[in-house]
């Protein structure tokens, strides 16, 4: 007998049909002789519905009420799935997070969970019940609801199986797996069977959005095993573990790509100490996370080059603060480019394995794609490219790493 | 400064706009001077999809997953109407039924307010805060959500009303107040400035829908000055009070009419004693309520004809249940009749005045419509005719006691 989490997201749960699918497959792992508790996301839709009403009523809403309001979604898929396995004759209730309780901070919208007081979860689940949690709240100071950002049932999930001591986490979804790269875009991925922690971190952190980076880093911290899934067909999915459980390792596990980055470059900074503080300090003060830094070498050592990425969304603003401060910083001229994609390839076996970036770099060299920025870290390298070359780029690397399926 | 509550149901709330104008009708009371405590009910129809969501998943459905879901409605409209009323600047936050706490007992889906622990919300008030608290719900025992029934938010607004001693509550729906009639039958009808709770407590017994009869018995109980008043127009509305605060009383208040009734004639039962409770017993047992009830004269003292009423939803239950009894009952025949209506006349006035019922019978007597059966109280009587009668019969008799407006 296992105590598994098993975690269903919005498509899973998407209309009343699906939701007396996802009963059937709770009772088939609750008749295996398993503990089972469910965390469940809102219907498809119905949370973009509420924010959308939240907007409307108050553009620059009050994230306490945005709270109550949102997760209203996750209640409401709760109980109708605590009713479906009741239907199927399997004991079950519903739990919300301030029933549980899931303990949080006060940050409004982007809660975290603070802990978890599993004692009536535990005894239920002994006394042959399976309890369904709502997935992406909890209780904050002052007993108000609290949500935990976009997919943050992903995080409910798996920190309820850090809490129970799970042997397992199975997060249920609209894909099969892991895959080495976007079926999209890749002809040929090859789904993963396991994949490390620390890959899966990179990978989500990335670009690829099969999981929320934050349950990842919670997973990793506490060592829970977790499944990666889909709730409509019976194929085994992904697991993600940790590196010793990996038996034949790949040097490369995945490529991953993302949209979402914009590059600004600052022509002839003056080449001084404190200028790299000039510019960051502001863009930290305005909340704009800067990723990729690359300074250029200076011609004369008194003028440099300067390019760095931020979020596609962060763009204008980050014109703004940048200007706002030429004076300080002493540029000649910035320039902006919003059609860029960052292009990662990630796989542990680089801890071990030289050579991995030069067969990046000549890959895309042979296709004639320019890299404008490259970034690197102990399992993963990123360049930043044109984004018409996306497509291009994936393909060609996904081919040139052996990871095309047979 | 006067302390009001103010209930808004599912209409008033039925879109954004609408929640937007309800909050402009709490900041003009709230900025007048007044503490203001809101209830809402859901936004008009979410209920009823939710409900549907119920049956859908489990025709016979757990009631206190039910509550979980359905009282998500509340919770919704809560949040945006907390939202809506800080945007016009007036300092506001939603409470849930659990919060407050509103605590009740524990039968689900019709639950009863046990206790309503005030002490957060005068602060709140105190402090300049109007809380925005959910209707309809509650919390009971083991913290699970509880809801009250149907139109169950009249209750939670009244129930707060006494709980904060508040000096009125004002209950916005979508008629401007309590009628001597039906306008969609009656032509002239007269909008009633008072009315006793007596009075309303019967007329919302005997069909009229303009508030749950819970609420009024329990502002009765709590001499909660209640005020009915539609929240897209600004007329007064009607006051529902005590019988001394009433200056000029009517004879008669009202009219109203139930098609809900069906009726029941047994015939040729055994004249002989325990025959009632051979009748009503069994029905009493499968809960089914029986109404009006008469029995005919016995012509040779042996044998007698039977008749009472029903809801009309029972009918069916109700004759499988004689059906199932005929022997121990001892009767010739069942004759059931679906086709009824109950016109009541109603008045504290009829406590003072004799002829009242008179005038009802000879109005009725007339236009030739036939009284099958008679009921009557110390301010009312109530008459069973057939269905196709009813506008007839309510048109004839609004016109015979005075009260089509002028």
């Amino acid at each position: 007998m296992a105590r598994i989490v098993q975690k269903f997201g919005g498509t899973s749960v998407g209309d009343i049909d699906r939701i007396k699918n996802v009963a059937r497959r709770v009772k088939a792992t609750f008749d295996a002789g398993n503990q089972v508790a469910v965390v469940v996301s809102a219907m498809s839709g119905v949370t973009n519905q509420l924010v959308d009403y939240c907007r409307q009523v108050a553009p620059n809403y009050d994230f306490r009420e945005y709270d109550a309001v949102v997760s209203t979604g996750e209640q409401v898929t709760t109980g109708l799935l605590a009713l479906a396995l009741q239907e199927l004759g399997v004991p079950s209730r519903s739990w919300m997070g301030w029933q549980v309780p899931i303990r949080s901070d006060s940050a409004h919208s982007k809660a975290r969970i603070e802990g978890i007081d599993t004692a009536s979860l535990i005894t239920e689940m002994a006394a042959g019940f399976v309890p369904v949690v709502a997935g992406f709240q909890g209780v904050g100071p002052g007993n108000r609801i609290t949500t935990l950002g976009r997919g943050g049932s992903d995080t409910s999930a798996v920190a309820l199986a850090a809490a129970l001591h799970a042997d397992r986490c199975d997060i249920y979804t609209d894909v099969d797996g892991v895959y080495t790269a976007d079926p999209r875009i890749v002809a040929r991925p090859r789904k993963l069977d396991k994949i490390t922690y620390e890959e899966m971190l990179e990978m989500a952190s990335l670009g690829a959005k099969v999981l929320q980076t934050r349950s990842v880093e919670m997973a990793m911290k506490h060592r829970v095993l977790v499944q990666v899934l889909s709730s409509f067909t019976d194929s085994p999915g992904t697991l993600v573990c940790d590196e010793e459980e990996i038996v034949e390792r790949q040097i490369v596990s995945g490529i991953t790509y993302s949209r979402d980055e914009a590059k600004i470059t600052l022509i002839k900074v003056s080449d001084r100490p404190g200028v790299a503080a000039a510019i960051f300090g502001p863009l930290a003060d305005a909340n704009i996370n800067v990723d990729m830094i690359v300074q250029n070498i200076s011609e004369d050592g008194s003028k440099t080059d300067l390019t760095f990425t931020v979020a596609k969304t962060d763009l204008e603003q980050a014109i703004a603060v940048i200007s706002g401060k030429k004076d300080d910083i002493g540029y000649v001229r910035l320039v902006p480019d919003p059609n860029v994609v960052k292009v990662s390839v990630i796989g542990v076996g680089m801890r071990s394995h030289a050579g991995i970036a030069q067969t990046m770099f000549t890959t895309l060299a042979e296709r004639s794609i320019n890299i404008k920025v490259i970034s690197t870290s102990e399992i993963k390298v990123s360049v930043l490219i044109a984004e018409e070359y996306t497509e291009l780029a994936l393909r060609a690397l996904h081919s040139a790493y052996g990871l095309d399926a047979a």
